[in-house]
């Protein structure tokens, strides 16, 4: 943990994500870019940014939007982040081998070099969303990175549902949690359900921050996408926030604009607010074993 | 978990509490039976029900409000459950030998059976707060219990802050977590520190029941206390809610005024929500065996 007495200013991009990648690169490189005029020094795009969000059906074709850890969209932020002197999270549909595709982000330090890994850890699979069909979970584990500006987790969208992964990056070290997202709303589910989901998700995510007394930092794209085999579409619901040890909103993006938000994060206040709550004193580690079960009623039928 | 057709009706006690015990417990019995006859078959009171929140300071002959678990008040609490037919969560102050006493709840079944025990597993210790010095910590571990009108599970006040003990509970079967909790404003903060305090509470609590999809119901008390050696005293911000599997706040009470807090719980809600975000089927609990570490640095000072 940093205990500089400057903040670090942060930003999440929020774009509006189009059919072309090579449009949605140079659109990506030139938020980055106002992101650092104004004072930026972590800055954290949202999942999958270069596509539109293609799990929306299982197609054998879209498996060609992957990309080795070396493609030259990747060469490029990393570039970026040399010249910058930023630190960019940068997510990206990784191809490691034929038939072996995660769902990851490369994290840059401000010199350019790799700060970190990550491959999404939580899988999702529900209507809308086929990422089990794409993505092997992750097998990086969740880390917090050293960066010139401060110890990091990176986690993607469905991770941001488990406080597990929450704790152990903030056992790890990290002080602000960031989460690349890709998360809207089925057009027939908004006007029913769609007030209590977008509640739900950031709850949980300012709960992760309550819990742990540290920063969370969500960056969700906007934008109503629709393609092929995906007559129905997905309005992405923006709403980018980034949260404070206590909970508390700091900034939030609407639900259809683009946006750079901005927030400034004091590394001395999550000492503070861990003095004066001390959760991390208290936990019962000799009680949480089960933790590693998937239900708990195995106890009685393994005889254990 | 139940999965009836009928909604069960839960009612939390928030009382104001005086300095008198016997008047305390006569207040409870009565609120209780409002309760049930408004409909309530699950009533939960706040956590050290019957005195006031003696932990402010830390003094040898408070001790002598510890009882053992067959006190007159907890037979009469027992009689009640059996004759009103209502599951019962009693808090108290549980001796259990000279030297050797915990913070503690019974569950009483609508049969007038224990259904349960619990002993507060994380014990808080900060300024104003002493309970380190009162309680030993809970060895009962968590636990969901059967009742005649479904699966709970009891947590106190401190528990609340935990991810781990509400994904313990739910993953032993719990569709309600009840937290019987004492909490309240410092004068000296609360203009300040006030809101934000409330807001990271509700919302870490609201939380737990995203990230597991269950009933979160807290049962708080109202009022100022003050007593000797205590001269700046403490307001507690009452504010017991129930929030429904999606974090949603379903009953809210007010901060100053004496309640009976209703909600409705409907048991397929809870599969409903669990089978459109399935987090229980993607946990990585291959991945989660440092949530039994303290830090996670001690991997690099251990070798390990």
């Amino acid at each position: 943990m940093n205990h500089t007495d400057q903040p670090t200013r942060i930003a999440v991009i929020q774009p509006r994500v189009l059919e072309d990648p090579v449009i949605n690169q140079e659109h990506a490189v030139d938020l980055i870019a106002r992101a650092s005029e104004n004072g930026a020094k972590i800055i954290c795009l949202p999942e999958l940014y270069r596509t539109h969000y293609f799990c929306r059906v299982e197609s054998f074709s879209r498996f060609d939007l992957a990309v080795l850890e070396n493609h030259p969209t990747l060469v490029e932020m990393r570039d970026l982040a040399s010249r910058l002197q930023v630190v960019l999270i940068v997510p990206f549909f990784e191809r490691v081998a034929p038939g072996l595709y995660y769902n990851s982000a490369v994290i840059y330090d401000a010199d350019g070099s790799v700060a970190g890994r990550y491959r999404k850890t939580h899988i999702p699979d529900d209507p809308g969303y086929y990422e089990k069909y794409y993505f092997t979970p992750g097998d990086l584990g969740i880390r917090a990175f050293n960066t010139a500006y401060g110890q990091i987790a990176v986690l993607i969208c469905w991770d941001q549902w488990y406080p597990e992964a929450a704790r152990l990056a903030a056992l790890d070290g990290a002080g602000i949690l960031f989460y690349p997202t890709a998360i809207g709303w089925h057009p027939s589910e908004k006007e029913r359900y769609g007030t209590v989901q977008r509640e739900a998700w950031m709850t949980v995510q300012r709960g992760h921050a309550v819990a742990n007394a540290c920063y969370v930092a969500a960056a969700n794209r906007v934008g109503f996408e629709q393609s092929e085999g995906d007559p129905a579409g997905i309005e992405f619901w923006g709403t980018s926030f980034v949260a404070g040890p206590q909970g508390q909103v700091l900034a939030c993006a609407g639900d259809a604009e683009e946006t750079i938000l901005f927030a400034d994060v004091d590394w001395g206040e999550i000492e503070t607010v861990r003095r004066n709550w001390p959760f991390l004193r208290d936990r019962r580690v000799d009680l949480y074993g089960d933790l590693t079960r998937r239900w708990r009623e195995q106890r009685a039928e393994n005889g254990g």
